[in-house]
């Protein structure tokens, strides 16, 4: 069976990344960018550059999209030029941002209408992970679709699961996020006990890494705390506080209170008050320094 | 060098198997515990039983104790019959439990005055890391006397660091839980979403455990939650409250705000008054279960 042509909208760091996993993997590629400079970048590694979302369908049979909110991607499926207008019956749009489950599952079902099939399937992973074709994918969507589609996604990740029905992959990719954004600030929390104690917060990582307290969280940006390197960024903060505003409205609709993520949550909203949105979603850690009047630096 | 001849006070569920790994590295063993039984139970390994604290002291170079509270330690301590009418000048007194920096910082001083020195040496790891030696073990005190008693911790565990002044293994230990506490509250919490969200329990422990979401918590207490085998004790729920408090009144002395463990720690409580004191701590579950609605159970 011959590979299916992919258009890829939205190659920032996540997109660009993906879609030279798929060029490498083989596929045929059209990209866009509303930023024609980024899409520009990726010509010479092989991909068709096109001028809108509508293009990018016109050339493509599975049209994947890596934007940063729910608006964006609304925008281009129902904007101007967008992706509505060029898609075809029996194409099928994968949409790999992390959006609202409600407005995914309504897209999906507006797309169904014109015979389109829509599958949800946001990405957990660092940038090296997206340039390694790593990343986790979960899945939302009809199962026969995700399996038509497992070839693309096998190109970029690694761990790749269905999770259920339209909208499931992005709620699932909330809930991931629930956990990692409420672990930061625990984190956040010891460390700054500690340092006040007197120890020596790479110790503090060193231990908890031993036992139940260990979190991916520590070991991804432990070191980003310790050198106070937030400028460079793995996830930007103010994307982890738009999924949290995500994750609330989740949780209200759904009527599940969340005790503790509810109050992380505000701690991110007193962070993109402070001006740290676009630094790495460590810089989290100034927030509670402040509250405390510390500095967490490592001893060494 | 001859072996120091080692006296163990407190030998429950990880004093216990604390005591056979000595045994099995071929130290004198001579135990004591306030229920006989239990002390009775090792004497077919190969132990001394001894009557009292003081007794243990009298037939032993070191003394180790792994207790439940603040309150047992100074119990023998002070007590009557207790160390310190039997531990000698020049003898080396190492606590194991999880206790109050403060108060154990007390007893470092007051024995130091005697000649004794101490040394807080509290643990991380499960019952089955007690039994094959695999605690974590993190040590305050002075550097040479951890020195001297580094082939006693490296019997009983595997990641052995000495992190600071007397007090400071507490202190290190409670950050430990503290982190560990909150983050079983979050995976609590975002289990909950996704099942009122439709999603399956153990796909959220699989997806989670790729990246940055990833949590030792999920890992030992997943399992536990999805089984509902809180009797299955690995840590008891009263020991983490426990725990919790002596964080409190940490963070109070240092004056650091702790916007969202002061909350778990709240949860914790509400487990306590529900009467889960005495299952696992992944018990805690029921409480946020309670005011969600909803039961966490696998698909599967």
């Amino acid at each position: 069976m011959a590979k299916p042509r992919v258009g890829f909208i939205g190659v920032g760091t996540m997109g660009s990344r993906m879609s030279r996993c798929l060029l490498r993997a083989g596929f045929s590629l059209t990209v866009h960018d509303r930023n024609a400079r980024k899409a520009a970048e990726l010509k010479e590694a092989g991909a068709q550059i096109a001028v809108s979302p509508r293009e990018v369908a016109a050339a493509s049979d599975v049209v994947i999209s890596m934007l940063p909110d729910t608006p964006d991607v609304e925008q281009v499926v129902r904007g101007a030029d967008g992706l509505r207008e060029g898609l075809r019956r029996g194409m099928t749009y994968v949409d790999m941002s992390t959006i609202s489950p409600t407005a995914s599952k309504a897209l999906a079902a507006e797309l169904h209408g014109l015979g389109i099939e829509m599958l949800d399937a946001p990405v957990t992973g660092q940038p090296v992970n997206a340039a390694d074709g790593t990343l986790g994918i979960m899945v939302g969507g009809k199962r026969e679709v995700f399996e038509r589609c497992r070839e693309i996604f096998q190109a970029m990740g690694k761990r790749i699961i269905h999770v259920g029905p339209n909208g499931a992959g992005h709620t699932m990719k909330l809930i991931n996020n629930l956990i990692g954004a409420t672990v930061l600030q625990v984190i956040c929390e010891g460390l700054a006990l500690a340092v006040k104690a007197g120890l020596d917060p790479q110790q503090v990582s060193e231990v908890t890494s031993a036992g139940g307290a260990k979190t991916g969280m520590m070991e991804s940006r432990g070191p980003t705390i310790f050198a106070r390197s937030f400028e460079n960024v793995g996830f930007a903060l103010r994307l982890m506080d738009k999924d949290l505003r995500l994750v609330a409205e989740l949780a209200r609709d759904l009527q599940v209170p969340l005790p503790i993520a509810s109050v992380a949550r505000e701690m991110y909203r007193s962070a993109m008050t402070a001006g740290y949105g676009n630094l790495d979603v460590a810089a989290l850690v100034k927030v509670v320094e402040a509250m405390a009047h510390v500095e967490i630096r490592s001893k060494a």
